[in-house]
């Protein structure tokens, strides 16, 4: 398939530059009958917002969507629907000096060499403005999740720097720009920041995603695993460098004895598995990870080539987020649910008529 | 598309189960005129064959495999490339008491759930025994990729418990059955297997995946990033629970003037990208890294439900990986060869007139 | 794949109702480098339009088209290209009868069987009118096909209800409203389409479509061969019934000695292929022809049932097209270049290095 | 996708040339509980069989299927199925000449262009050998749509060169070699083709499929149509050049007021639209019709180049069909099958949940 397009059955496919006049997206496969209308996208695309905070980026982008198509008086029809951001605060002068030179740790060398040219208007189509199309689509998969089968799916930040939270309130998350689910470190990770963009530096982040309330059976092995597909969604997602699942990377020092996960009758007894056995979902609480890079735009000068291929200097002045991750997690919440929808009509579409005679095990006994 | 096929332009498509007649797949979209025979797909199957050692399982399969269509007077003539592998050493009876019972930590509850039956044989579909066409089709595209393009894909265990190799001597990879890289670690190794062996008890592993030679340019962003399809490919092998890409998750942690990697006329100063920037090949070597969890098919007792949904023990008997990560090696390099064979293609399909006026920054400055 | 989206590298991706604020789609996959604006699309969207002669509809859309993205200085960039076309002349108001009962012949009843409801202004989604954005997309697709091969696609009418053109003078095509490639027939055309006017009813219509300088080669065995390929695209038409490749349903009748097309050194001897063997190419011209129902919107009145299954009558006001093969032309060339484009960079990329030892055979003796 | 694999949630794959050690495909996606053994199978290949009668091609394949995976004790597992058919006559010798020359009429010309090469020894790939494969797989799908949803798919032959069955008794075509419906006509087409293989010509044919029992809503539109994918399917059987649903090219000449299908309470009371309108099924009977071209391997001698582009002569010894009409209907019924199934389960996927308040109209009034 094209690589702007994401799922099989509930499809996404979007477009638009940093700086073009809009983006936008089509989600296809959106079940009839859902109530949807703009509101329902917008609260999500605020939490993404730019300039929210002194945390993140000044650009100060409304991200008001406008649904062009597939609602008919308040609810789905069940045919495309057309998703439009028209951009408004897009500054080219500041990337006047950029045109020339390759910022190093970015897209600009990658897109030149696959295509002979890029739009280096803020990054043009590699820049994370073009999330903002996956969080409103994913805000219309996360409505009939909940909706239709009580699935919710919420993220938080697990980790900035050094910083790690001590423990998860999920009602602390939307009370501090960071999405951090521990308040008492919230002084801490504004210190930190303030120093990093004294530095002119930036820092790397973790954010965690949990599922809850997903049924057993989501998942097509033997290639496209539910873990598999969330794999790809995250790691399609700017500036990301690895994804666990479960316990993730610690199972390489654990024994099989402490990794697997009983069952009982009351429940699963742990979750290493992270809601995933054999590509499908087991019931559990689904739990990935994603660890997010340092943007490479900072203040610091960086060496690089320019378009010629001469050594150069580069020093990228304008609006920048010092640590990206503070803007990820409702990026990433999007895509789990834009894989979990997804799923979920591939299962139904093809096992529709199953009833399994073994009970259904809750997720914790 | 259908969860049993992988690629877009190059697209392998499985079947078979573990106690079934057959394995197999078909491999579409081969470019022609590569010169291909079985003995270069057998090479790669031995490798992974099961009872190479003591420390791997053992159950005795030659794995032969057979090009069936596809291939004419030695070289490939573009149609689909038909494989076939017969299974010889299945033993049903050692599964006698599994049928009634769910082990945990695999997918006989999430089978169930899913198609309201399963092939409790071996593991059915789920098994690790469909990796072999995997492995037998990646060796079609390490060839194409060594043969056109000089590009190689190689693999290590970087990791198996708390055993980490000090250094990585590729000529020492293939020289002990764990495709450690370090010959000073071998035995190490070997005494903690077979002291896990012992306890009746197994261990997770860390694997490394390296591709140098890879052309600047592969990748579809923004869905289909180089990196995304890879941790797609790598999370879809069998007890995966993590994928890295370059540094991984210690970018969480990073500044970003450490993680960015400088350009210079030389080449690149470093590699944390992994070789992957904005979702396309930068021409650095690609480096992945995955974690395998410790298999569940263990001595010791665990705690399940039976099919009714009453709690039981199970006891797996039989003949069992202790670390599964031994034998990943090669499936993981199968796996990168497939997705970087797909992209080539697709990135030759959309810009084959493409000459980019920036000359190629080397890998290695 | 989702069923809004045609093409596997070059796609296109579409959404939109008749009534709705706007139609638009995304073009994936389109090579860089290719100088284009909205002019190029906007000349066939006019030659589209409706309400340009008496003999069409006369609901009067300016189908001005925006390009949102893909797009810098002149030349596509290889990143998505989104386009947009706002509605303007939309009258809901004559459509308020139709909104309990479903029109005979058209998708009403279909639309409400498979979603549990409709937008019923104006057909919703089964409206033509998202085929503007066919168009669109297919004169981009035209553009690259000629600029960088060309390859022209042009269609003319072929017969309307008994009138049949007896010669096709390609430049004859625009100075008529019917696309009729005889001049000698179009006075008879349009005594007949004002008789048709007169009685309210409709007629059928068969359009050709040839593309020249295509080269040998495209088309991928045995499932998406250039043939299926076409015959889908041009079935996917709003009232396509029937659709034929050379000499169509002419082979019945015809003797293996007479059908097949001799080859030599100076070219085809003949085209009874329509320029496809065994699924791909010859270099031929392509020849392909479809037949247009008429429409069911006319002013005599229909037996159908309303939406609660009771037997009643409808009559369709408004604004109607009598012929809807009168505008299918440049839809139907839209449809074949995007097939053919989306083959051309498919073959592009399995088979870039091919060079075939046998000289190309000229496509007419 | 690639081109060996047709449908999006069931889909076949297929590999295999004509003489090859082996043809085979898999089957993904086939929804799991449908009792299935290879009897169910060999029924629909046995009548595609070669050597069945003098009328067609005198080659003697078994065509003994296995199924390989995906079924255990007697059920579809929902795991994918391998099925492989050994090619166990075949006579390269026969093809010595011909290696040399290019076919007039057959696709050795555009395999060649398209890859450089080809195995000629039969046709290779583009032999109709591999349309024992697709009838393996419609088989599948026949069962599961008649066993779950009542749906029988079923073709005869509709004209034969110029003789055209009067009538059509559904009990009457498995009693003659040809599928003809009428068996007044029996005679005659035997003395027809007697004459034919005198000759040693050959001629064209029509067959028509019929599905009865589809319920409406069945269609992804606007490209993935029931009728355009119908259209695609049955335009990628070998020889096939014309496709028509409901009242195919015929509806050229009608007036709307003849055309359009009246709905009333009891049914619907004509058939025109063939069971499709909008893209969608109606819930009349599925009418679909299919031209094929007469075979092009005639002892006839044609004009032709080699493989240098040099004139030559050619001669077709050998076995062959000199109406691949006679043996099409199975193949066509498959393909008509395994649309419908793919459908099923994507509008299932889809819209599960909707319940129309609108009572379904019967077919037939």
């Amino acid at each position: 398939m094209s690589g702007n397009s994401i799922g099989k059955l509930f499809v996404l496919t979007s477009f638009g530059e940093s700086h073009g006049p809009a983006i936008g997206g089509i989600v296809d496969g959106c079940p009839p009958g859902l109530p949807l209308c703009e509101a329902d996208l917008q609260r999500d695309l605020d939490r993404r917002r730019p300039g929210t905070s002194r945390h993140t980026t000044q650009r100060r982008e409304p991200d008001r969507v406008r649904i062009l198509s597939g609602v008919f008086e308040g609810h789905t029809t069940g045919t495309p629907i057309g998703l439009l951001i028209e951009n408004e605060d897009q500054r080219s002068k500041d990337y006047s000096e950029i045109a020339e030179r390759f910022r190093p740790g970015h897209a600009d060398y990658t897109y030149t060499m696959k295509y002979g040219r890029r739009d280096p208007r803020g990054g043009g189509r590699s820049s994370a403005r073009e999330t903002a199309i996956r969080v409103a689509a994913g805000a219309i998969a996360k409505k009939y999740l909940f909706v239709q089968h009580g699935i919710e799916v919420r993220g938080y930040l697990s980790q900035l720097g050094p910083i790690r939270p001590a423990t998860v309130d999920w009602d602390a998350i939307e009370t501090n720009p960071f999405f951090c689910p521990d308040p008492a470190r919230v002084a801490e990770l504004e210190a930190f920041m303030d120093a990093l963009r004294k530095d002119g530096d930036s820092i790397g982040a973790e954010v965690t995603v949990v599922a809850t309330g997903v049924p057993p059976g989501l998942g097509e092995p033997v290639f496209d695993r539910l873990d598999a597909d969330i794999a790809h969604a995250l790691m399609g997602i700017n500036a990301v460098k690895g994804v666990e699942i479960g316990a993730g990377f610690a199972v390489v020092t654990q024994r099989g004895s402490e990794h697997r996960d009983p069952l009982t009758p009351a429940g699963f007894v742990s979750n290493n598995a992270g809601g995933v056995l054999g590509g499908i979902s087991t019931g559990q609480d689904l739990v990935a990870r994603l660890a997010l890079k340092p943007t490479s735009s900072i203040r610091l000068p960086g060496r690089t080539i320019d378009t010629t291929g001469a050594a150069t200097e580069i020093v990228t002045k304008g609006r920048h987020d010092p640590c990206v991750g503070i803007r990820a997690t409702p990026i990433a919440e999007a895509m789990v649910a834009l894989v979990l929808i997804d799923h979920l009509l591939r299962h139904r579409g093809q096992n529709a008529g199953v009833r399994p005679t073994t009970p259904r095990v809750p997720a914790h006994a």
